[in-house]
């Protein structure tokens, strides 16, 4: 396996961007004459150079460069190719850029100002997702209402409103954004890199370049995790734009300077919201707001910020519900699509408030949370039906893991628990598959392997359903010219998606197999199955591999095709209103458990046991399924209690390893992951999307168990000591 | 494109392999220790270094190195790597490599006799294709008979016997055989090689390396010509050695002096040709041997001197037949399959001979052979019945074209005619075929484009099922890991075959395409046809392009797959024995005219008009098909005139490409090419194969045409201006 980061091709020069020093000014001057003169450099690009093109995934709102104006500390302005980075780097300094300061905004509340300065005077030309509601600073405004909200809060026995305040926490892959591009003679453009959508990559890469789609060809390598921060352009399209430019393969990479203030974090949220309760704890109503903060760029905001509203709902039945979801644009960094968007920041409010709800009440938590979880054909918000219905078992079976009964074991020790749900998203994939005459299946998918072993579930799929073990299929692909499409590596869709669709292509060879052993014995095609790597039946044991050898001498060879998708449930749409993603498909439950004890003079918080019960539908690969659960607590963890980029006044101020400060092995604790099985009725053997929900509970069933030890409640994240010990004024 | 030769890794190492300087020796001493010490070599294997696996198409009869004994005159004895190729070549100067001479044989004659040296002692224990009957020097010897051969000869009007002999003709593709080896750190291989046929030497590979073949990947980024030459493993095998040998990749590349001593050039042959007419000129019988020279390993020498038998029957009526082919082993080169394998040979032998024949009957040579000509429903020699025949009416044609009736227009000048027959190949072809939002339509094939124009003869297939232009499709493949399997570039089978293949994947996503309008527009799916780019019926036209995007977003994307394998026709097995290619598949017919005049004093040879008229079934790009005419007929004119690998005592005295004399644009005449569209029964809208026959003819046609102007016939190639006015005693 090349890492995109690894990945060199003879010739090549090495690409670097001159970023933004400020988060908001006028450019006065940009001059690069001094640094195209310097020994080494080859070429610079900066906005005069490139197509007047803003791209962007909810609203085309993103140029390649700043034009007039850069409005985050970060924006590309210029990039450089030289030959070796070094002198690229510095070519980058001896740019010209003279920037005149003005007013910006900084978080979502400000920018929502009556006065305040707009990130997008031209916001009303960009082309957007019709469903998206926007105005100024407001780059998508949402709402999922239903009930009588207002009678509710009225008749309730109690009514809780408190505010939470998530930060920006980068998505912490291994390997930093790498592309190498090269250009044919014939104007085809082939990009190495580590996109987690190799065919949303194309096309992007194709408008900014103003080519046809055709024309572009990207190759993933291998990606060294991406986690929902690889999902958009990142350096391909200068690597693109320098290689055109100098007519030699360009390679650009990031820096850990550049992935802290210009890579694509979770977005901030501040969350407001008000829970009415009856008098045994029976939820009635729930109001609440989001605010998320996009940054100088919409990309995922507007479908994250929708999604809180189903998070914020919880897993739980709520009779009255008026929701409404901003995303809203600020002087900080373009965020992104951090594993399970808006997750981990909504159902750290909405869990945060049952345990508070728990406790003035005098109720269990457990107890409370079982008295409202939603069960099998009730209602999610959007009055879509409900199925798989877990939450109840996967709480049970958490707290029965931690010793819930015993929930405050020592002083300064407590447990804390959480419960959510979450979407298998839907899109297209297909496959094509071919038996080779050693007996071994090629799955091409052009879908992504981004280390969650989701391929390798899909082709357990495929071993299954051809009677192959694991290890006779090859994975190919993640190639836009020769794979079919994929949707991609997003969503906690892979296992899920291009699974079905290899069931499909191996009905159609089991089909063309049974038919030849069924002329090779004379027997009826029914007569045959698929087992331990032959067709079998009548007494017969013909090995697959003879079959697909005969096949490729004389039959035109074993080959086949499938395509899946994963259809939406219908809903109701007077519940819902601008919601880009108004219902979860196939969507799975889970609960976490934790065990910690917290300093009381230091706030160090210590995690003794951390349980995971997590209903995957079908486990295809438990060992593959725990190592997800496990990735995913531990950047859970890091969320709740360290890990954000830290500003002051649109600078990031820790724009380094050392200082934005990611858990490593020594902070995460073993994890016990308890697999629930409640299928699904889409998904192979009933199977459900699972990378991405294991992220979503750490926050809460730590700030739960923190106030189970001190009796004191955090509010925001991170949870940092001073916090626990010295509140959150400070 | 990128083509072999001029791939490259980053960190590559260059690999040069040592060969024998002697026909036939015994290796006294091989010694690497002062080569592997200098500065710079990286690496160095010799047979001791690599299992004992002997290799080859027919006969499994090759190592890898030679061992104990080198056979030939370029046989590889080790194989180096270093920094750079002149370091590389140093240190193959450096091997102390000490042989005792042994005796040796240089002709399939000399071969023969009794106590001749046996090339290979152990030829007994060599795996070999269950039909081929061994013995010795005898690769292989099969037979070819029916009718009463003794009854007709008996009572012939005429008896005639000749003997032709043609030489060693290096395939002159452009670029040289260049490999480029890397293995990943889990022990799977990627050679990228401008090999013909990926998917054998995915096979060949894994059998060299003792690895399974499912560990080995087979890219073919460009090729710059094959013509056959580059059909079997070639380098591909010795950058696979050092690369696992040094942990590096590892590139090799043949120089001029490799090509012309170890190559795979056309095989030599000497044929024996007897024949009986009646008073009338119509042939009653046909006796003849071909001892065709394999040189030292067997390759497809036994393939293609069987076939030479279906060349000497030629495309005419035999009634009795009685020929005999001989595949023999030689201190010399091991030759191969240039294109046509053995198809100019043998026409040489039989088109000059229908000429002496008809000179001796006083009769027009067209006359003569339109009186003998297969008609439709005619049997074949193997007794299959033949259909789609065409030859007299290309015979006529091209007759006319040359203008026949002044066949000796000036002293000095004549005109030539020959005419033959030939195969379109079998062999399994799959395809996996994708359309994409932007309505264009990705091929992906395991074949191989090797400047033929196959492929784009595929594409336009496929497009016109699709109602595409050329333009919407994009091929892509030649790649073992991805495409399906392909049986390769050779044989004249590409645009048939994988052209077929499109066929059946076109015809399901018309499926596709038509199903979606139908539910788009409310009117049954057989309302609808594809044009223009369209779905177009019941007054409705749908971009094919909008419905791949909304399939794209809603239904799983359009794919699909197709097989296609050209069966072979029923033949009377008892006219045959030991042959491995008994019958041609969809043949086509061909006739060549030539109209030359021959410098009485310097026997030079001017070119003054040449006409082809070839039945290519239908002409799927008339364009394409003529290049394959034009380039043909050049290589059929360097063999007819120029071309030879000139041995003395086995040694090479002409391994460079001056004196090596390949014709240049200069020596090329205008060709005028004349499509006839006689379809085929299986290929697509008919056509046949059309590759390899332009070159069949031109050695006999020029023959003919010398002997019409000079009143001299040359026996054997190349017809040098020496033989011509001194004669062939010489």
């Amino acid at each position: 396996m090349v890492y995109a980061a690894d990945f060199a091709l003879p010739g090549m020069l090495h690409g670097k961007v001159l970023r933004s020093p400020l988060p908001h000014a006028r450019i006065r001057r940009l001059d690069v004459a001094a640094a195209r003169a310097m020994a080494g450099v080859r070429g610079i690009v900066t906005a005069a150079d490139v197509p007047a093109v803003r791209y962007g995934t909810a609203v085309r709102d993103t140029p390649v460069f700043a034009t007039d104006r850069v409005l985050f500390q970060g924006q590309a302005v210029a990039a450089v190719a030289a030959t070796t980075p070094e002198i690229a780097e510095a070519a980058c300094r001896a740019i010209a850029l003279e920037l005149d300061p003005l007013p910006a905004v900084f978080d979502a509340e400000a920018a929502l100002a009556p006065d305040a300065p707009l990130l997008h005077p031209d916001w009303a030309s960009y082309a957007a997702l019709p469903v998206l509601a926007r105005e100024g600073n407001i780059a998508a405004r949402a709402r999922m209402r239903h009930g009588d909200v207002e009678a509710a809060f009225a008749s309730a026995h109690r009514i809780y409103e408190h505010r939470f305040a998530t930060p920006l926490q980068h998505p912490g892959y291994t390997e930093p954004r790498a592309a190498v591009a090269a250009w044919e003679g014939d104007g085809r453009l082939t990009v190495w890199c580590n996109t987690q959508l190799p065919f949303d990559m194309q096309a992007v890469l194709a408008e900014i370049l103003d080519i046809p789609s055709g024309r572009v060809r990207v190759v993933v390598p291998g990606i060294g995790g991406g986690f929902g921060g690889k999902l958009r352009v990142g350096v391909e399209h200068y690597a693109a734009l320098l290689a055109r430019r100098t007519g030699r393969p360009v390679k650009v990479m990031t820096t850990t300077e550049e992935e802290l203030t210009a890579a694509y974090p979770r977005q901030a949220t501040t969350i407001t919201l008000r829970t009415a309760v009856d008098r045994e704890g029976r939820l009635l109503a729930r109001q609440g707001r989001v605010l998320l903060e996009c940054g100088a760029f919409a990309n995922s905001g507007p479908g994250s910020a929708a999604i809180c509203m189903q998070i914020l709902v919880g897993p739980y039945r709520t009779p009255a519900l008026d929701l409404e979801s901003l995303a809203v644009y600020t002087n900080r960094v373009a965020a992104g699509s951090f594993r399970a968007p808006a997750g981990p920041m909504a159902n750290f409010a909405v869990e945060s408030q049952m345990d508070i709800i728990a406790e003035d009440l005098g109720m269990d938590p457990l107890d409370l949370r079982l008295r409202n979880v939603v069960r099998e054909g009730d209602l999610g918000p959007a009055g879509e039906a409900l199925a798989g219905v877990s939450v109840a078992e996967c709480l049970e079976r958490a707290a029965e893991a931690i010793g819930w009964r015993e929930r405050r074991p020592a002083p300064n020790r407590g447990k804390g628990l959480a419960c959510s749900w979450w979407m298998t998203t839907g899109g297209s994939s297909g496959v094509f598959v071919r038996l080779a005459p050693d007996g071994t299946a090629t799955l091409v998918s052009g879908a992504v392997e981004i280390g969650t072993g989701a391929l390798t579930g899909a082709a357990q799929v495929l071993a299954e359903e051809l009677g192959l073990e694991l290890e006779d299929v090859r994975v190919a692909g993640a190639d836009t010219r020769d794979a079919p499409f994929d949707y991609g590596a997003q969503g906690s869709r892979t296992a899920f998606s291009v699974g079905n669709a290899a069931r499909v292509a191996a009905a159609e060879l089991r089909r063309q197999l049974c038919a030849l052993a069924a002329r090779r014995t004379g027997l009826p095609q029914e007569a045959f199955r698929l087992e331990r790597r032959a067709v079998v039946g009548g007494g017969h044991r013909i090995p697959i591999a003879d079959l697909a050898r005969e096949s490729q001498l004389s039959g035109g060879g074993l080959i086949a095709h499938g395509t899946y998708i994963n259809p939406a449930p219908p809903y109701d749409p007077t519940r819902v209103e601008n919601h880009p993603l108004p219902v979860f498909n196939a969507p799975s439950f889970h609960a976490h458990a934790v065990d910690l004890s917290v300093d009381p003079g230091t706030g160090e918080v210590t995690i003794h046991d951390y349980v995971v019960a997590q209903d995957v539908g079908f486990a295809i690969n438990p060992t593959w399924i725990e190592g997800q659960i496990e990735g995913g607590v531990a950047q859970g963890i890091g969320e709740a209690l360290s890990e954000e980029i830290v500003y002051r006044e649109g600078r990031v101020l820790n724009a380094n390893l050392t200082d934005y400060k990611m858990p490593t092995a020594q902070d995460v604790p073993r994890v016990r992951s308890i697999l629930v099985e409640c299928p699904s009725a889409a998904g192979p053997y009933g199977a459900k999307g699972v990378g991405e929900p294991p992220c979503i509970e750490p926050p809460a069933a730590i700030a739960n168990a923190i106030a189970a030890a001190t009796g004191r409640r955090v509010f925001s994240l991170p949870m940092t000591a001073e916090k626990i010990v010295l509140g959150e004024g400070g």
